[in-house]
């Protein structure tokens, strides 16, 4: 007796969720077990979690229980977290049990990339989770509160973001918002309050039209956001961070947001990896073992120029589609589709009413690139959840 | 040209406010000039703090402008910090001044009294003022923010309260009420958290009637609170206490209601005092200095059996009112009056709904105590600010 193949995929982020979504409904009935596993009961919708790290939104408008995008009699889900995966076995482990696997999707999910400076990992915050934005939050306000007993320490009142990439200045931009009401809330002068935003790069957001990231550092600037540029972090300290001129930047607050790379698991399984991105062919399968697929942040595949393409949300949705569509065709024996990213459009929001973006040939900013940004979270919730998580979650 | 009288009030606390706006009411134009010095430039409602402490309610509520109280026509009002207290040069100091006066009124409030405990200054916190009950608030939040990073650590879930007078068991009651809210917020199982209410004395409320106190103990216990009684702490570090037994209690969170003494400077000043409180005559006049009164915490007065009464709101609001009676007095000649508390009753909180009081003859808890509780809290209100304020601050 023929066994149903069995499908796991590993984690529930923008690409797993996807994967998820479509096979449910591509697959007929007894065509393969599907199995989710995620860390979390719950997807996160990591384009907005710069919102509730800055407190500018509750962490629940940026999470999902996935038992409302899946449906269970099709899909099992399993919460758990992945200890290690064994390729050559198709068996996964995890941290309560063992799952066997005909085809496995890796959609694990990126890490910070502190690129050796010496201190980010133990000292800094990174913005990556709903349980890691809720502890920015917390941070922040504790700082406020502290100041009030302290009023000594001007570095609690001293904001360090390092990186200035799309999360950077998203993050720097709600937060350059929360500060005059967390001011209003703690009886704190405004004037006290630093928010630096701190790059390598000789640009906020490398590889973005210039003009629109020239606009988007005069919003921020006139919000208080004070730039360092073409300036690298040399350490993060309890007390801040030392800058590669020297300086020192006494903070009690320093949120790491200038690099990802993929999963560590993924190395340790032995997958060939450049900054724990595992290289995909265009079926998205991994060139060491053709009943892999990754994607998202774990995969690494090159654009026509031959440059990695960034690790985006956007990206991950399409690949999820893809490799749905090309683990049916291989339980069903049909040719796989190859992955062709359409990069419909970048928004990056500036805080409260205004953005930046390219939408098809259009350079966007001001209110109408933040509403555009609005359009593009809602059209998300929208695939994944449909008019009722729209419903619940959209906002206008 | 003989000079009119000036009067300086100390402290805008129960004591402070009621004798600046009696005075107000009671003087005549070009009487008196009445000049109120208070650090902060609103008044807190002290036995609401336990709230915005625990956080189950907002900071806003517990405080008043003090500008929406007084008539600034009448009384000038000056937003500063007492530095010294030079009775027989009749001046004060301020951080940016100096005030002479010809009749003082101090109310300054108490402080912490921590019974020569050591580690209770450093590493507790203390129910006392807006900022004091912020700082906890965000504090608690903090520490379950940081127990989703780092789940090994169940001190950051543990929360210790020493003394279990009123403000130990109000404190209790409301963060009983608000774990099972953080619980749901962080993602957390309410049963790592614990809270322990840690009495010196044999028993909680010492001096209120056991019936109550008993039904009280249930009530909080039956929210998850854990009473060690008859126990004292004999240190406070960085890590959690040490009790008297010898046991440690690992937490990342102390909050102190064990004591209150009088304020600093009054020692400082030369008044002589017990625990930083002045013994005041039956005018509430220092015995050392007839043109000082002396109201509220700072004050020492006995009973009629030889105990001193507990530094409580409801004496502060009295004498308040003996107090300005008694500067018109002395400005118009007149005799003076002697204050007699009246003890119209007394209700602490328990949480939501539960309460326990005695007022008048009547023993009260459960919802009626609660109610009568609001109806306390509402008078104030009404006292101070008259019906604007209820509506604007008030709660049923």
């Amino acid at each position: 007796m023929s066994r149903i193949p069995r499908i796991v995929i590993l984690g529930a982020g923008y690409g797993g969720i996807v994967t998820a979504l479509r096979l449910q409904k591509e697959l007929n009935y007894n065509e393969a077990d599907v199995t989710l596993v995620n860390k979390h009961d719950y997807h996160y919708i990591t384009t907005h979690l710069h919102m509730p790290a800055a407190g500018t939104d509750h962490p629940e408008n940026a999470r999902v229980d996935i038992s409302k995008l899946i449906d269970e009699f099709k899909i099992d889900f399993v919460k758990s977290t992945v200890i290690e995966i064994r390729p050559q076995d198709r068996k996964v482990i995890l941290e309560d049990g063992t799952l066997s696997y005909d085809y496995l999707v890796v959609g694990l999910g990126g890490e910070p990339e502190t690129f050796g400076i010496p201190g980010l990992k133990e000292y800094a915050m990174n913005i990556r989770s709903i349980n890691s934005v809720r502890l920015i939050r917390e941070h922040i306000e504790y700082q406020f509160a502290q100041f009030k007993r302290d009023s000594s320490r001007p570095e609690l009142l001293t904001f360090v973001v390092g990186g200035a990439g799309f999360t950077g200045i998203e993050f720097v931009g709600e937060l350059a918002d929360r500060v005059p009401e967390l001011c209003r809330e703690f009886d704190v002068d405004p004037k006290l309050v630093k928010i630096y935003n701190i790059e390598a790069a000789p640009t906020a957001m490398p590889g973005f039209d210039p003009e629109l990231v020239q606009y988007a550092i005069s919003v921020l600037e006139k919000k208080g956001v004070i730039f360092k540029l073409a300036t690298a972090i040399k350490e993060c300290t309890p007390d801040g961070v030392v800058l590669a001129t020297g300086e020192e930047i006494k903070s009690g607050t320093v949120v790491w947001t200038g690099g990802i790379r993929g999963n560590r698991l993924l190395e340790e399984a032995g997958f060939e990896t450049m900054r724990g991105r595992i290289k995909v062919d265009k079926t998205l399968r991994s060139t060491q073992f053709d009943n892999v697929f990754v994607i998202g942040d774990c995969s690494l595949i090159f654009n026509e120029e031959g440059r990695p393409y960034p690790p985006t949300a956007q990206i991950a949705m399409q690949q999820g589609v893809t490799c749905a569509h090309n683990l049916t065709a291989a339980i069903r024996g049909e040719p796989m589709k190859e992955f062709k990213p359409q990069i419909k459009g970048t928004v990056a929001s500036l805080g409260k009413g205004e953005a930046i973006g390219i939408v098809g040939k259009y350079k966007l900013k001001g209110a109408t690139a933040a509403f555009m940004k609005k359009i593009i979270d809602m059209r998300y919730l929208y695939i994944i959840g449909g008019i009722p998580l729209v419903l619940r979650k959209g906002r206008l």
